[in-house]
């Protein structure tokens, strides 16, 4: 399964700028090796050749050196609009036809990169196992008879296996993190408004994001880079802040104290083979001489998880689909449809007390997180099969969440990376987690660790190293030049 | 009516410390004079010499020089705590016996403040009008047969007429500026979280503010500067921000673009004589040459101010007063229960449909409002009697709200502040309005408009004359020391 090309964006842009390759022949590579992961499920719509041409064409009035994303294959999770093609949520009977892409698909494309295919997910992204679609449940990419992950299930697949260099997911309760792990992947899960979620279509409007798999961090901050941008049409749009512009992404090298869960709130679910992962892992950043890691109480954390599902967020899922599910029930997964009708009927003090405790919840965990440079979690619990999701689809992908669901409702930033593999061959990766607007301080962070690493990226055997790059600070300090 | 008192805290403050006066004799004086307004029903609990005893005791350890509200007299709107004193919310059925005081409250005692009384309110802050209470309708301070204003209507008249040299309020709807307009004040709505809300009954819980009723600004400031502070308790309350700290309230002499209200948009509901007012009080602020004014569209703003009543909000306080709404329907006030009981019906979908077009709305009127250095518009569109909101309770107090339901639904700051009487001599004023966290910009402007009408203090014959201060600058930028 392995390959010898390194599809992370810089290295396809080398051979670029090098006339080594071209995008129609790199296509043309990508769409052959698609063939031989059919029975995967990563897409519910592989672009033809044909449907990909004008993308390529439009590139010849563009030099590579200009655009950052020049000739770069990507990926779009099937809840994120391509003009002219269906958009299915994974629900062939919600299709829709939309007429132009989302805003951030569409800066993807005019900073170059070309899209690939729509990609499976858990229905109405409402999942993190990747098993809740008519379109069959997408497999891991090391380990087929394992979940992918999801809901964002196809589009981690698709760069875990070389088939994409990056692509775009969602994350409400942890589907742009989740899969990451998974797939030995960098998930970053920006801060909430700092990617369009115009041509979206909503899990909770007021909670969602849209994400990115990619290779390593490097990958992530370009992708981000050329993604991001306030839209004036999305409500929940937010400006970037000073020292989360891109030129705040760099080589961090300062001293950190950071936040690691309590061990009486780790939560393995009876994997031995993800405890140990876990360990190794933070032995290995405790060994680093300015690296200081100090156990916090995440029991606040956990209780606010407890909201996203259990409380009115619920009724946003039912919002989002309301005309589907009052006209069509049977033709939504039943997992799905079981988690999402019961939105309907809850009622509005619910909602407002369940935000009032949320209110309280955030209070207590802002002041943990400010204790800290940030925090690090394991980003999943354990690995699952498959078969088992599918005998237990409401309980294990509960147990999915754990370490997940509450970054919305609290509004943090949050990057997952891969550190290891465990004893049989399953990736394992860790989540650094920070306020909103600490996007570029998060992948600085993860760029160190997962440089330390020395992984192979994705399934392939070509491993990350990370150029030196200019050294960045993150402090709530401003950066002032004097003239005179 | 009027006296010749200035109960400003400046000017009791010089007082004091020319030893001219004592709190003692002070406070005997004010409780003479609070027998003369006993029909104007602004107490629900006037304190007693012997009840009031102990905060002037504790003067005794503290210099005034280092305590800037030593000796000064305030009233607390009945839903706030004052230790040991019933607090009604003007629902006798529903009071209870608090041990502790309100945060602010407490640090105003701290400050040397002295308690009077608790006033008189619309029941459960819910009306703009000052006659929804079992204590008796608030008489206006100017024209006993017309309305206060409310919901804080007993704290607005206590400072007019002179009895208090300031008090606290609350502020869902407009409460703490439609009283400040009617009775010749100063009503600082503060940004959300800026004062703590611990200790205060919630009207709706996410959007309530305390307020500030002062003669002038300067007081406002003073008040503000010893009531805020960051309440982890609260899980509303926020953090203050650099540029709008005590010392960034001053002398405001800079060029101003002021947005105010598209004639289309504007609406006195048939009253010449606030019109002429309006139009009086624009004149002269746009007769000052480095002041521009421009039309701004304020049909966004009147569009978020309608979900206030009609949008889910109304479940906040179905859920503030559940317990009572759910086993003493009839001790609640027939208007209030006419608004609050069908709170309880609404359903979480409508909540979160509402906050989507909330956050959409307040999109367009962010832009609106950046695009100038603030808003100005009217405080309250007319006057009314007392008679005629007892025969029209839920219409006409729905006038009162049509400049200041949105505010805080839009997360807004806001001072409002006198500007002249109408020809019968009725008070009129307006309000500034302003981004969270923008207090001290909207007081130094209102303190330059406020400074130039010259007109009298409260319903005394006392005539402001603001002193010369520090020029305040306020923009976006940072002030920055280079030494060197």
């Amino acid at each position: 399964m392995n390959t010898t090309t390194n599809m992370s964006i810089e290295s396809l842009r080398q051979e670029y700028l090098k006339g080594q390759i071209t995008p129609d022949a790199l296509i043309d590579s990508i769409l052959e090796k698609c063939e031989g992961y059919q029975d995967y499920n990563i897409w519910t719509h592989l672009l033809s050749k044909q449907e990909i041409a004008p993308y390529i064409d439009a590139l010849k009035n563009k030099k590579p050196e200009d655009y950052p994303l020049w000739g770069i294959p990507f990926a779009i999770k099937d809840n994120i609009d391509l003009a002219g093609i269906k958009t299915t949520a994974a629900c062939p009977e919600f299709a829709f036809l939309p007429d132009s892409s989302a805003y951030v698909v569409s800066k993807l494309i005019e900073a170059g990169a070309i899209p690939i295919g729509k990609t499976n997910l858990d229905q109405f992204a409402t999942g993190l196992n990747g098993t809740r679609s008519p379109y069959g449940p997408v497999k891991n990419s090391f380990k087929p008879d394992y979940i992918s992950g999801g809901s964002s299930s196809g589009s981690s697949v698709a760069v875990a296996l070389g088939l994409v260099s990056f692509s775009l997911g969602t994350d409400t309760a942890g589907s742009g993190r989740v899969p990451a792990c998974f797939n030995n992947l960098v998930g970053t899960k920006p801060s909430i408004g700092l990617l369009s979620a115009t041509g979206m279509l909503p899990a909770c409007k007021s909670l969602d994001c849209m994400t990115i798999f990619s290779l390593n961090t490097d990958d992530a901050n370009t992708v981000l880079s050329a993604a991001e941008g306030y839209d004036e049409t999305d409500a929940y749009s937010r400006h970037n802040v000073y020292d989360n512009k891109p030129r705040h992404y760099g080589q961090n090298a300062q001293a950190l104290k950071i936040g690691i869960v309590a061990k009486s709130d780790l939560n393995f679910f009876g994997s031995k083979e993800y405890e140990e992962a876990y360990w190794q892992s933070i032995d290995k950043i405790a060994s680093n001489p300015n690296i200081e890691l100090v156990e916090v109480d995440f029991s606040p954390f956990l209780q606010a998880a407890q909201l996203l599902y259990q409380g009115p967020w619920v009724a946003e899922r039912y919002v989002a689909i309301e005309n589907m599910i009052q006209t069509q029930p049977d033709a939504i997964h039943p997992a799905v449809r079981k988690i999402i009708e019961p939105g309907g009927s809850l009622t509005a003090t619910d909602c407002f007390k369940a935000q009032y405790k949320l209110a309280a919840l955030k209070t207590i965990c802002d002041e943990i997180l400010n204790s800290v440079d940030c925090l690090l979690t394991p980003t999943a619990g354990r690995p699952y099969t498959i078969q088992e999701l599918l005998e237990e689809p409401i309980q294990y992908n509960n147990e999915l969440g754990y370490y997940t669901n509450y970054m919305n409702l609290l509004d943090y930033s949050a990057v997952a990376f891969p550190t290891t593999f465990t004893s049989s061959g399953f990736p394992f990766g860790l989540t650094l987690v920070g306020n909103a607007m600490e996007d570029r301080k998060l992948l600085s962070i993860a760029r160190r660790f997962h440089g330390e690493s020395k992984l192979p990226l994705g399934t392939s055997d070509v491993k990350m190293n990370y150029p030196e790059l200019a050294t960045v600070q993150h402090s709530h300090s401003i950066d002032v030049m004097v003239c005179g």
